[in-house]
Formats: structure tokens, C-alpha cells, sequence
């Protein structure tokens, strides 16, 4: 829960097309999973079996710079363009998927995988949410 | 409240010496701030008095950049670097304080730069508290 | 011309799938558009007419902050996803051209808007050439 | 060579005191230093003895952070504030010195690793120089 619902409701002009409560939705958990991902990359660069996590190191990263770089353009609502919001989010829709999909995979041996791929699969639904509510 | 703090008790190896709760409360306030100001900027380009705002439009962009790399930086754990971490937190603190100044000037017009002044002094004081619990 | 060729070079595995010299190219695009369309949303900040930039301004944000996140993720090479790489190459073209189309309608007025419907051209088609050469 | 020294031209206000050349190679090392290090990164990732390489991956991508953030408010010369610029130029140049003493200490063995050092001391001074000509 950051200000973002707080801070969508001072814009001074009419808004965008998105649904108040999508949008907040989605900026929360973009934000949240960009943090999750960055700390679960740092997490598998400790663990013992680092060689067998590279893959996913790899995706956490990928899936970390899509959700920040998705957050910052969801929070901005001067000069709308829904090409653009539409094709960032398939973006991090589909980093929050492949990162969902390779973290599940590890979740039984890494607490950190299991609550990054739980932060992902919020974060793609989110994003999914959102997309969906465009058409 | 992000999984920051789930995702600092998965940490595999002994961590940095950073005080639990103090880093916590720093990393939840870096990516609040990060959000918070890149609306902010977003919402000072959208007022009638943009001409007014332009500083405020900058201020708010650079700390939301410092602020998104702390919180990331903050995130990592492995291979700890004191004097990386001080000097990212100092400019991050730094940054901070010139944004919240800045939109406090701000804060009687447009409540978004109440807002956002607010979670400035948040992200200001966590930056502060932490770099204080190193020495 | 940055290190990207001479990073390319050194990576120790068999590499992803990617052209070497398209992916130089649009290694090389995305960091000189993310540059440029940072220095452009400053310029038409500080522009008398900054009120008749909103949308330009804004674009500018969206655009270097999904060509700097494009750059990173194609600088990576380790536990290749075509899916996601894909996905992040559609969104960079489908900013730049959005970018490049809002600058250029400003071209004649302001050299900054020039130059930077020139940079988002140049990084539009190094993602469209880099894609094609995907399939 | 990026667009940087051309888009400072155009820049339509009287700029901050930052010298011209100086400015304009702090950019463009800044903007090398991001995509070499996240391209290091990545590369130690893909090493057989990656688990000898964790510090290097780590301080890579602070380093990659940093740089990219110190490359995009040096962007901007809307409403200059010195003690922030000073502040973020000093934790680019700290992030430098530690990065390239860290993948010098790799040099020998790994070509990307050499390059990464000299892209990171390159920065590093170049950092340096533009903070001693703030005095």
C-alpha cells in the first residue's frame, strides 16, 4: 500500500481512460514486484547452488528494470498515449509471467522464490486486469 | 508495506550489518518516494502553472531516479560495500531533502506536492536514521 | 559507439539467438535514445512554451526510461527467453515511434526536438531490424 | 559518442556552471559505465566459477545503477542544485573506484571483467574532474 492511490486522486486534469482501482492496483504491485525481484536476484546469488539459479537471476533482473520502468509510465497521466500504456504492459505482463514461471520452479527450495513468484503472478494479473479493462 | 521485510528474513547467508527494521523502513520509503515523485512530476506538468513548477518537475524526476536506485542498491545484501552503501544513502538523503523543500513551497496550492513533501521527509529521515545506525 | 561490441565479444557461453551486429546496433540505439529523450524532456521544460509540451515531455519520460530498461535486458544474454526479449523489443519500437512522432511535430520550432525525433527514428528501426531478424 | 555534446547545445536557457567538455564526457562515461556493467554482470553470471564472481556481479549492477541515475540528472539543467549534483557525483565515483577495483582483481582472467575495470575507472575520473570543477 504506497501513496498511489492518494496521488492519482490530486491530478489536476481529466485522467486517462484506466479504472481508478485497476490502475492503483497495478502501480502497487508493479512497484512491489520490481523490489521482490531485485532482492530474490540478490537472494539466489548467495544461495550455495548459485550455478543452478542463473536462469532465474537472469529473469529477476529482466522482470525487475520491466516492472520499475512499467510503475513509473503507469504513474504519469499528461499526454496519454493507450498504444504505448497497452504495449508496456504485454511487456511486463509477459517479464512477470516468464519470472513467475522460473521462480515457481525453485519455490520448494527458496522461500524467496516462493514469495517472488506469488509477487509476479499479482503483478502479471494485475497487468492483465488492466489490459483487459483498455478493450 | 512491500515484501521487503518477508524478503529480508529469506536472505541465505549472514547478512550485512544493517539494522533489520531500520532497513526495512528505509526500503519501503525509497520506493514510495520513487512512486510519489514521478507522480508528482507527472501532476506539476499537468497544472495550469507549469511555467511555475519547473523546478519542481526536475526535483521530483532526479529524486525519483536516486530513490529507485537506493532501493534497489538496499535490496542487494551480497558482497557488501559500506562505503557504496553511505555514499548512495547520503546522496539519496540529499536528494530528498531538496525535493521535499522544493514541494513544500508547493504544498498550499497543490496537494500533491503536500503529498509528495510528506514522503520526501519519510524517505529523508529513513535515509538519515540508517546512515546513523552504520557508525 | 560505446563497449557494447567489445562486451558481446567476451560473453563466455554460446549466446542467445540474436544477430551480432543488429544487437550491437540496437544496444547502441536504446542508450543514445534513453540519453537523448532524458536531455529533450529537460529542454522542452525549460522552453517559454513548456505549456504546449506537455505531451512531448511526457513522451520523452516513457520513452528513455523503456529504451534504458530495453538496453539493460539486451545486455544480457544468460538463460535467453525469445518471449520476453520480444515483448520489450515491441514496446521500445512502439515508444520510439510514438516519441519520434511528437518530436518531429516540434522539429522546426526547437533543434533539441530535431535531434531527438532523429535519435527515437534511429532506435525504432534497430528494434524493427533486431525483431525481424527473430523470426 | 553519444548525442550528448549536441543536445547540451540546444539546451534554450542560460545552463548550470558545469563546464562544457568536461559535462559532456561525464555523460557519455556515465552512460559506457551503465551498459558495460550491466553487460559484466551478466557475463560473470554465464562463468563456470560464477560462485567466486558473486561480489563482482553485485557490485556491477550498483555500479550499472548508479551510473545510469548519474547519466540522467546530469540530463537535465532545469532549476540546477548544486549540493544534489555534487551528492550523486560522488556516489558515481565511489561506485566506480569499486567497481573497477573489483573487476581488476578478475582482469587477468576474464576479458569482460578488464574491459568493465577500465570503463569503471574512466568514469570514475571522469566524476571526479567534473566535481573538481564545481569548486
Amino acid at each position: 500500500m504506497t501513496n498511489a492511490g492518494a496521488m492519482l486522486d490530486t491530478y489536476p486534469q481529466d485522467r486517462d481512460g484506466f479504472d481508478h482501482d485497476l490502475l492503483v492496483a497495478c502501480l502497487d504491485a508493479c512497484f512491489e514486484c520490481a523490489q521482490t525481484c531485485s532482492a530474490c536476484a540478490d537472494a539466489c546469488l548467495a544461495e550455495d547452488m548459485v550455478a543452478d539459479l542463473r536462469k532465474c537471476i537472469r529473469t529477476n533482473l529482466d522482470c525487475a528494470d520491466i516492472c520499475a520502468t512499467t510503475g513509473r509510465i503507469l504513474s504519469r497521466h499528461t499526454g496519454y498515449d493507450a498504444n504505448l500504456s497497452r504495449s508496456v504492459l504485454e511487456a511486463c505482463r509477459t517479464a512477470c509471467k516468464a519470472c513467475g514461471d522460473e521462480c515457481s520452479q525453485h519455490a520448494d527450495k527458496h522461500e524467496h522464490c516462493r514469495i517472488c513468484a506469488d509477487a509476479c503472478r499479482r503483478c502479471e494479473q494485475a497487468c492483465e486486469a488492466l489490459l483487459a479493462s483498455m478493450h
